[in-house]
């Protein structure tokens, strides 16, 4: 099936790194809807990924900005206008990085200093982007903003440090700023909250793996990948979402719903077994 | 923009009285995705209304079945898949109906019987019709099943009565059998709660415009109508969202998320106005 | 610490059969407290458990009542307002029972007679249980009515069956019947979603055992206990939760709010090992 | 009634400006029920309000403390520790400033500088005091600590400008930091969402009495005040709760599971009507 659900739309995606990242597959999946694009990242992320190649596939530029600068922001958005000769219908928010989980500082003895770097880059970085845009009224009306997030927005996981905190707060903003957005310029604010995923991002939680096999286990689908999280943004970038705003949206494969699954609770039980005697 | 993201799929439509009726959109639009549908209402319902000019409009063949009797649904499904000449893809249930509410009786007086029939019809309808595609093996791995529902399951409506307990049970259902469903068969099970929609079924609930108003006024993006979450449907039918399950997504302009709006709040002021002297 | 919160109160609890139940430990304690009792229960668990046991413990009398009959309702409230002289403080709704589980019928097969039971017996007797008070006027003005629940009215759980779905209709019948009581007359209607506790009722659930230990790990406090939940409802049934209702409150040790603990990520790796070479 | 449920438990009340303030009427009621207290806020606090006051009726000590000051935190703890000759039992947070809705800065212009202040004041003060109390072992085995919060937290109140996201965050790190306190320590950790009440604090906000008014109309117990709180957090620092953990406690007489009431949507549909043509 072909189909062209993002024809003569235009957009920007912050966050791709290399072909493990969420926003890689987006890109890539937004291109073949016939989207155009405009690739950002911080200039340390430029250099040490492989952002280069995505722009090459995907015919888009690559224009570096560090989302916690609003300089950078502003020039971001009017080189992209530039080069759309136009508005932006869609921006993807995938940016997310904690010095405490960097450092290995435990929750209970973070730095402030520390957390209010979290919390800048990992959400106040999309109101930042968001109100860039909304000065700049560079979001065509019916626009779409999307942000990725974590179940640890609403239910604590252990090691997760004060990444959780950062994702609530990021689906506050996606809330507050939303209203204001949709009733100026009927711009919607979203954020899909994505199962746990093997991305050089998730690598830096602690005991990761065994958590990817539980909630995989947990989930009657299985876990959500890059792939299927990049064919969701596209449903909520396109047309068909144009009165869904200020939600989160679970691409989980069930996880959010679930209370305890057959099989994860099997080999739970396994856990308990003994080693037969010799 | 013309789409096909329905290409080669079939779905069977529950709940189209008339073009006012969600389903009624949701079946136009599935239809021009490229869907083959087949269409189903109670008996007097397709009596009552005017399934028979959906039914020429989008090429689809009606077949009467009372979603309370499972040797109805039975029949419903099996000739279905003879129709389709293989399974289905796809299913919508848009079914609700409250004998309190028909019959005026106030929550606090109900009578049990009719509290029985509303969750019978209302929600248990749901079950009945997984259960039965569950058992005939009906519907295709990855296939998608909806149900719309209300903010009223999650906060309590003047006067809709027993309506909204029908919701929450309707979505508990939809998580319940969702888990199954997509362990066993990978097939998802999800409602849309929709903002309050001038329905022939709406219609029947006290105040339902002074409502509608205020939740339109609420809503950032306003009230969504009855395209709008044919449309959203269609996104949840398609193959771009594999993996949410077990899910409520709220189509509602934002007003979920809404504590209060600046709109809502100065309308809400002028209530309080008083007329000039003479 | 010896209080007298519930001095001078007078409070119907149900659904006590031995000293495992919740409501026994809630009856107990809010005896302690100060207040007199009324116990009731279904004629068959008033023989096959030990209440009476509990009504000499207590000095209360025991009104045997079916909680889905109207007219066994209506007697209760009478005589309970007689034997008090006056009208009731409080109310604890503690009734579940899925025939579903008890005859090991699968939720994706289950009848719908028996479903009808399920939601009978489990919600709407809580809903005959406040129209009957509401009718006769028997709760005092800012008096308070819990129900027992449990987090699969919100998350499914494997085995759990339609109780699930009858929890997510009892915590909605607590809202809507908690708006029109708390209007009318100030009494507020609360639901308390308890850790799965090993009572007669829970042994029914398939694989108890190893959720428990998972929910225990899983949950910073541990498991609440029926006496820690006694403890909870003693609050709430005492004047110092006045403007608390229409909510559900999770007495479970932190459960609802983790997505993992790292004492349950540890034990749930464990299972992942082998057993050595010989 | 005369109880002692906080007989030979110490607290420390952070937040009570005047007799407005919440934290005022908690400070009062936990003195009566037979708690010893320290009393802390800002120096600019102390000040400007009359907690000396205070303090001489309630027989406590008021230390000055920044809390966003560690330093400032350290002493406070171990200060009331020696002041107690022992350790603490019981923390209530009433912590909450933007220099945005300060300055009328809309929230769509916001600067960054002030949004960090904003979450520094009013939320991570939370986990300094956490962190505080944790590293010094300063809070006893059972203990409780509370932060007030408010349902700009889940729904979006126009005007209510950054302290909607303040809030989110400050839930979050209750849960966050819950769960760590509550398995190392069983402290458990929760927020009491209130109503809105007219504190000094309060009145920064715009539109603000006819959200009030409709808040109240609302709410089927009408707006809870701060004397309600006030008992709310008894019945979270007594040991009556101590299963409790990680959890938002909606005190606000219905509001949080309102969709809409009678006495609203009256009160609304007066808004439409004209006045009489002379």
């Amino acid at each position: 099936m072909i189909t062209n659900l993002l024809e003569g739309k235009k957009g920007i995606i912050f966050g791709a790194l290399n072909n493990k990242s969420i926003a890689w597959h987006v890109a890539e999946k937004a291109h073949g809807q016939g989207a155009r694009l405009v690739l950002t990242n911080a200039p340390v992320a430029i250099r040490m990924g492989t952002i280069a190649e995505l722009a090459e596939k995907t015919g888009s530029e690559v224009i570096s900005a560090d989302a916690t600068s609003m300089k950078d922001l502003e020039a971001l958005f009017m080189k992209s206008m530039e080069i759309f000769d136009g508005k932006i219908d869609f921006v993807l928010h995938s940016i997310g990085m904690s010095p405490n989980v960097r450092k290995g500082i435990p929750y209970a003895e973070i730095s402030y200093e520390n957390m209010l770097k979290t919390l800048d880059i990992s959400a106040l970085s999309f109101h930042r982007i968001l109100q860039t845009a909304y000065k700049l009224d560079a979001i065509r009306e019916w626009g779409s903003v999307i942000a990725l997030t974590y179940v640890a927005a609403q239910r604590t996981l252990a090691g997760y440090n004060d990444m959780g905190d950062a994702k609530a707060l990021l689906e506050s903003i996606a809330r507050s700023f939303g209203y204001i957005y949709g009733k100026e310029k009927h711009v919607r604010v979203n954020t899909v909250s994505q199962s746990p995923t093997a991305t050089t991002a998730g690598e830096g939680i602690m005991g990761f793996n065994a958590l990817v096999d539980f909630s995989d286990r947990m989930s009657p689908l299985g876990n959500a990948d890059a792939s299927d999280c990049a064919d969701v943004c596209i449903t909520l970038f396109s047309d068909l979402t144009r009165k869904i705003t200020m939600q989160n949206i679970f691409n989980d494969g069930g996880f959010a719903s679930m209370g305890m699954s057959q099989r994860a609770i099997e080999q739970y039980r396994k856990s308990f077994d003994e080693c037969p005697d010799k």
